[in-house]
C-alpha cells in the first residue's frame, strides 16, 4: 500500500472543485487534513510548528471511524481506517456541531489496512493529524491550527502551509466551525 | 442494508468449519460475538442476563476499528464498522494479549455504514456487544460472559445461549484468553 509520505506530491488531485464537492457530500470525515498538497506558498500562514501530538488520546471521546477505500478519489492521501477523537474541552461543542472553545483538540488517527476475507483490518499507522483551536492565534485559518505527522512520528510533520494544505477545504464547513466530523449517538 | 435483528436467523452460515477457519485467519476482530446463531440449546449455559451495557465506554481505551464488507462470509451478522473498547481494568492485559483480570470488559460498537464516493461512513448503530470477565461465575465459557443488544437497545438482548452463539468460536483464541482483539500501537 502506498505510504503516506509518498502521497504528498499528488497536489493537483485536490484542486479539482468537482472532487471537493464530492468530498463535501461524503462529509462525515473528521477533518480532512486535505491533501498535504505539497504546495509551499510564498505567503504561507503560520505553520503551527508549536503544535504537538497529544498523549493518551485513545482515551478521549471516540467521535467516529471511517474507512476510505481505494475507489475513493481521496485514497492516495486519505486511504485507510480513520478513528477520530476529541478532547474533553470540545466534547459538548461537538454535540452541538460547534462552535468550539479554545483549546479544543480534534485528532484523526489513520491506519493502513489489510483485507482479509472481506474484513478490513488495521495495520501500521499511516498518519496522525490534529486541529487545535485558538481563535486569536490562528485567526487566519478559522481559529484552528492544523498539523499532521507521517506515521505519527513527531519528527515527520507534514503541514508546512495550513492554508493551502488544510484550510482551503475546511472552509466548506464554516457552518460547523470548520470541522467535518459530526456527533454520532 | 439488512438490519441486525433480521440476521439472527441465518444460523447455518456459521456452522461451516471452513468459514470458521477463515474467521480465525481474519482475526483481529474484536470478539466475534459470532453469529447470534438463534439456536436455543436445551442445555444452555448461563445466559448472562445480569450483564448490562456500560455507560461512557466511548472514553475507554479505543482498541481498534475494523470494517466488515459485504464480500465477507460474516457480512450478514457482522457487516459494518466495528469500534472496540476496553475498560481500564483490562488495559494492561490487552498489551500482553491476556490473561485478563476479573471485571475486564471488552465492548464492540457496531454501526451500519453508507458508501459515499469510496468512503464508508457510519450510520445507525447495528449492535453493541460485550464480554465481561469473571473466572468463577462464567467458568463454563472461559471465564467470560457474553451479551449483545440489537441497535444497542438494552431491551433487545441477542444472546440466549453464550456457548453456541459466542464461546464455540472464541475457544479458538484460548491462547489469548479467548479474546480476538490484539493491541495496536
Amino acid at each position: 500500500m502506498r505510504r503516506f509520505s509518498t502521497a504528498v506530491s499528488i497536489d493537483n488531485q485536490f484542486r479539482n472543485r468537482a472532487q471537493l464537492a464530492r468530498m463535501k457530500r461524503g462529509a462525515k470525515l473528521a477533518f480532512l487534513f486535505v491533501g498535504f498538497l505539497g504546495v509551499i506558498s510564498p505567503f504561507a500562514a503560520e505553520s503551527a510548528d508549536d503544535v504537538k501530538a497529544p498523549a493518551n488520546y485513545r482515551k478521549w471521546f471516540h467521535v467516529n471511524s471511517m474507512y476510505v477505500d481505494k475507489t475513493s478519489p481521496l485514497f492516495d492521501v486519505l486511504g485507510g481506517m480513520h478513528s477520530v477523537y476529541i478532547n474533553s474541552t470540545g466534547e459538548s461543542a461537538l454535540k452541538k456541531a460547534g462552535p468550539y472553545p479554545d483549546n479544543t483538540i480534534l485528532l484523526d488517527d489513520l491506519y493502513d489496512v489489510t483485507l482479509s476475507d472481506g474484513s478490513y483490518v488495521e495495520g501500521p499507522r499511516k498518519a496522525l493529524a490534529i486541529m487545535v483551536k485558538d481563535k486569536k492565534k490562528y485567526a487566519s485559518t478559522g481559529g484552528w491550527a492544523f498539523q499532521a505527522w507521517a506515521g505519527g512520528d513527531p519528527k515527520k510533520p507534514l503541514v508546512t502551509d495550513p492554508v493551502k494544505q488544510c484550510f482551503e477545504c475546511h472552509q466548506a464547513r464554516k457552518d460547523q466551525d470548520y470541522v467535518y466530523s459530526t456527533y454520532l449517538p
